[in-house]
């Protein structure tokens, strides 16, 4: 129990700064920089192997590192010898599991690669090798190495570390990431590059088992393997396809392809092969120049031609392995051999990892804290959410679980995303109507037009980011056929700590465009529900719901603002379904209620069409506009396809600002509604000025959701000074913007 | 050369009606409905078989078509003996060549799967089982045999058939395509249905070896591999991976991946199986209840574990073949033993089949006549094209030809698409930099985007449509990370005969969305070079050139209609780089000139704003209006990000009407100067009447492209009758876009 108190003890205190002194005030005694390395007595490298103490209970990190502080670039990984790495990858791991302690992340990822971190970073020549961490989400030990452990205290934070490589962050991060797949693609592009220059730098890829079932991967790997510029793979296997943001549960436990049962197979039909074995395997490899007779000639050897060979074989790759993945020696080992072997032929080394590793209770959990919030290091407990709604995920679920209930055409289908989308627990109730497809979700819209043309009802759920993936099968499979397929877009707008790759910002646009297609948006929980049942009954084309991470408002804050009355408990979870294409009005302007402050004539009436979520802003802003004696009416759209066109052209007639409001870009429903004002000649008399609302052409950086509305200029604050600056009130919307930005600046902090 | 005469004869004729009339007169002979086939005499087979005569000169079909006159339906196939169906083929075959030589259309494809079809629609049972064309460019024999030989001239023509699978088109057609890869996707959807119904019925995907490097072909055999819904999966093999629009060069010839090579590998090393081979191997599939430990136990007497298994094998499934594809006895055996065998595991068929099989000139042709105009059948010597212009695509190859012979850093990528971007030009003088990375465009962008972190310049031609299949790549790799890679969307805009499978309508909003990338549209193959050589010197962000389907208009019209000086020789091909988001004044309104037709008021002031090729309908549009006294200013905007801002204020500010136009959908150009205009308060003081011609929110069925955009509302006559309503002289503008309505329609049948 000591070591709880140990790494309690740790939780409070301030690991970045502490983590700088630790460095400065050893590093003369223990510092591992080059220079010093080299002069180093061995007493003094005795000290420090006693100064390291693993294994000293499962949820103790050692008490100092001098290893790692003497760490400020791969480079200086160089001097260890191998037998030292293991003490350098221990105190890597607790680093990591202390940092992500204090900030929540992604650990699961992270811990597994420990030591194929420190091995890629020992055994090549990085920068100048591009290692392209697929995802990247488990990229943390490699910031940690790479100069930017002074700074994990800020990851995923405001202005901090991205929660993933990324390019403008390091030299070390040839290649940003957050999507999966991408890694072959990019390396292969790389090692093209680099024989175009004659340079002779590696270029690998560390890609995962769930992240390999992405068609890209399989594209990347079919085009390096006719290809004559070596590209090194690491698929790194821990056997958790089907977990990225699983929950203990029936469909989320699943792995979810044949690849999978593949990979699984060859790993537990051979032992781990050593340095010996690799180095026997790779002596097959030929220089560039004799390859074209070799191979042929070692194809008929091997017996690839008559027996086939391993799938990625087939697919043109040298495959190496399984190789142990926390074993250091064989890491470094085989990575020496593939490093200096000739020729130009793609390798896929085949490591075998474990998600979670040696934190006991990473390893002890379903998901291996594959996404954590701040926990307590020493007994792992997470630190619980407050939040006393249900997120809009869970919403979602409950909805379709009840409608499923009754309707037994309901089908479930997620890419790799059960947990996330909350399918798993639609999946718990009905195992054989809920589909993980894998990180394909090009394969799931399409797979779910298949079940569409047989009268099924599919319910697609995808992130909004990720429906990206898939955009052209809803488009030419889905759309155009016009086949009744329900997109459930979680994460829409933008999300939080993830960042800019994970924004969902741009779907409004990207779907709007598409003819034959609903696209609804909930501006609160209850709303969610009625557009679920709503999809349910759309059957005659596609729909889309798309709605924002997070939380909902709750039952009291919707009846205070919204005015919507609390549904009867026999209806909670179902909702109640809507008709198609048309708003509703939440407030109406109050007008000649109160003297404008000039005390004479009536103020402009202002109307706010908000589409999803900021409706809460809009009605916020209504309060605080009708106080300075602005009249304000504010309408929640529901529909962004279609537009209610009687409404708002009834806006546009009876209101002299119109503001539309939406968390998307341009090209989305701001601009679907000034289509329609100007066609309707609604802009044409000089009677309404009309403004969209919408995400800046920007990427906005992660940080809190409401950091970054702020970013954006959607918080309720800057609604009301749109709307005062548009009634003629400009020095009083510059006053209320400066006061407003502080007062957001300081909750923020707080 | 007798042949030859027969068949220009043909040519001369009228397929369609003489074909149906030959049914009729022909039909109580050789008919073979079902009720005539049985009473159906001896010595009247005999005379049918003599009627048939195969073989007789290359170019010369049969006589008659007894056979194929009897099949209304598939139903009519099955009292065929299985030695009869090689006359049906044959008669199919040439029924199919005659049929495109009238319309043009995709034949190599076609002639391909004669056999085939002929063996599916003859032992599986549909409609009810389900036969999915992947891409189904190849199902016009399939069309034939159901139902729809009689509608054959119309093919691909305004109102008729499609030139694909359509599901409106026919209950034959369970589902639609048009891009490639989705088949098995669909096909496991609707397996999956099926089995939830409890129904029986066969669920067949038909994949070419190309469509098969699609990323998302590999998600769905990854899920159906683990999956127990049998899915039938029938890979037609015909070794042209590369060749979808290649033409004979270089970098066309070459076949685009490992995956090719791999099955290429097995063609040669394997002989064809028979059926008694077949149903022996399919004897060891088990029925679903015995399957897991059968599995098993099966896997280890095969040696799968040990020795890897082919690769479908190692992916799931049972792996039948290789099968000759034109032997109707191997073909109907096998699809027999197929359809019969127990279990519910996936089985995948590969068929080894020959591109433009049974017609000698397609046989010899580079292409196997994959698209081809009319042709004359005896000689198989194609319309030549009367176009005086050179295509928007061999402006762009030149180019970028030109360029790249001083830069060396520009590298050229397309997706199987070599002949159709005009990347085979760039093949033909730089082999080792251009790539044909295969039916991959997911690849294909993160490719270029990991080429352009090493400082290269990619140029990644894609057709507009196909990125859509790349749209989270470009999203996630290419512009949050700012890399200059270099777009080229090919067939812009409305395509015609593809019809909307194959429209680029969305490019404007799916890519306008997203910050930091530039997007231009040329108006003519000058601006076109100009853009090219902007692209090449825009290396710190993404770039987009966008330009339609066809020809271009040729000096004499650019500088008679927008006044563009020739180019100097020394440049031609060249153009000269553009000032980033500026766009240029074709012409100025010349109000005052001529009195309005009421002679009294001057006219209001319009200001056409373009973006890309309609802008010679703006110029034609503005001579037409000038003429009865409306002053109108031409104004091609050339970029769309960024709006060339001081450029549309002015003309705000000028004008009492501004018109944009675009070929492209909602959420484009014209939402983005909306946005624009609100935004600067331009549109708040009724000064200005601003409208955008858009394609309309619907789906724009085959044609040709002036057929398509008449019916989008977007041709001269539109912008006439337009600026005429809203310079307030609504009568005329009614008058006159009757007149022209008709006129339009005239022009299109001549």
């Amino acid at each position: 129990m000591a070591a709880f108190v140990c790494g309690s003890s740790f939780v409070a205190g301030t690991l970045s700064i502490q983590g700088t002194e630790d460095k400065e005030a050893r590093g003369c005694k223990f510092g591992l920089t080059r220079s010093a390395a080299l002069k180093r007595p061995r007493a003094l490298r005795m000290e420090v192997d006693e100064a390291y103490s693993p294994g000293q209970g499962f949820n103790r990190g050692p008490r100092s590192t001098p290893f790692l502080d003497a760490i400020n670039s791969p480079t200086d990984m160089k001097n260890l010898s191998v037998s030292q790495l293991p003490k350098l990858a221990h105190e890597l791991r607790w680093e990591t599991i202390k940092a992500v302690s204090q900030t929540g992340g992604h650990l699961g990822a992270s811990l597994g690669v420990v030591e194929l971190t420190v091995a890629l970073h020992y055994v090549f020549n990085t920068p100048a090798d591009r290692i392209v961490w697929d995802v990247a989400h488990q990229a943390y030990p490699h910031k940690i190495l790479t100069g930017r452990r002074h700074r994990m205290p800020t990851l995923r934070k405001y202005g901090g570390l991205s929660g993933f490589t990324k390019r403008d962050e390091s030299e070390y991060d040839p290649f940003g990431a957050g999507h999966s797949s991408t890694s072959i693609s990019a390396a292969l592009g790389m090692a093209t590059a680099r024989d175009f220059s004659g340079k002779t730098n590696h270029c690998i890829a560390v890609i995962g088992d769930g992240a390999i079932t992405g068609g890209m991967a399989y594209e990347a790997m079919n085009h390096a393997g006719s290809h004559n510029n070596r590209v090194i793979v690491i698929l790194n296997d821990n056997g958790q396809v089907s977990l990225p943001t699983g929950t203990k549960s029936a469909s989320g436990t699943k792995a979810a392809g044949a690849l999978s049962e593949y990979t699984t197979r060859i790993l537990t039909s051979r032992p781990f092969m050593d340095v010996r074995s690799v180095a026997k395997q790779l002596t097959k490899l030929m220089p560039s120049e004799m390859r074209q007779m070799a191979a042929q000639f070692d194809e008929y050897a091997r017996g690839v031609v008559q027996q086939g060979g391993t799938l990625f074989e087939e697919l043109g790759f040298y495959y190496v392995g399984p190789i142990d993945g926390h074993n250091l020696d064989s890491l470094t080992g085989v990575l020496q051999n593939v490093r200096d072997m000739p020729g130009n032929k793609p390798v896929l080394i085949h490591v075998r990892t474990e998600k979670g590793r040696g934190y006991a209770p990473a390893e002890a959990a379903f998901d291996k804290y594959h996404g954590v919030g701040k926990f307590n290091v020493s007994t792992g407990v997470q630190q619980k959410s407050t939040a006393a709604t249900l997120s809009y995920t869970a919403i979602f679920a409950k909805a379709l679980i009840e409608h499923a209930a009754i309707d037994r055409t309901i089908v479930g289908i997620n890419a790799a995303m059960p947990g996330g989308t909350g399918l798993s627990m639609f999946g718990d109730k009905f195992p054989s109507r809920c589909f993980d497809v894998g990180i394909a979700e090009q394969h799931a819209v399409t797979f779910a037009a298949g079940l569409a043309t047989e009268g099924y009802k599919p319910f697609c759920a995808i992130y909004s980011t990720f429906l990206q993936r898939g955009y052209d099968q809803v488009v030419h499979d889905v759309v155009l056929q016009r086949l009744p397929v329900r997109f459930i877009l979680d994460r829409a707008g933008l999300v939080g700590n993830d960042g800019p790759t994970h924004h969902g910002t741009f779907d409004l646009a990207y779907m709007g465009c598409l003819p034959n297609i609903v696209i609804m948006a909930p501006s609160d929980e209850l709303e969610l529900q009625n557009m679920i049942a709503t999809a349910v009954e759309i059957d005659d084309m596609p729909s889309v719901v798309r709605y924002p991470r997070g939380n909902g408002l709750g039952l009291d804050v919707i009846a205070q603002k919204f005015g919507t009355r609390r549904l009867e408990e026999s209806n909670e979870n179902m909702g109640r379904s809507l008709p198609i294409g048309k708003g509703r009005v939440i407030r109406r302007a109050t007008s000649g209620n109160k003297p404008s402050p000039k005390g004479k004539r009536m103020s402009p009436k202002v109307a706010l069409l908000s589409l999803g979520a900021r409706l809460l802003n809009a009605v916020e802003a209504a309060e605080a506009l009708e106080e300075v004696g602005v009249p304000v009416s504010v309408v929640d759209a529901r529909f962004m396809k279609p537009l209610d066109k009687d409404l708002i052209l009834k806006l546009a007639d009876t209101h002299d600002v119109l503001i539309t409001l939406e968390e998307g870009s341009i090209g989305g429903f701001g601009s679907h509604v000034l289509q329609l004002l100007t066609l309707e000649g609604k802009l044409d008399t000089g009677k309404l000025k009309v403004r969209p609302m919408v995400i800046p052409d920007v990427f906005i950086e992660q940080g809190s959701q409401t950091e970054q509305y702020e970013e954006a200029g959607l918080n309720t604050h800057h609604i009301v000074s749109t709307a005062l600056r548009l009634v003629g009130r400009e020095q009083e919307a510059i006053k209320y913007a400066k006061s407003s930005a502080i007062a957001v600046s300081e909750s923020t902090i707080a």
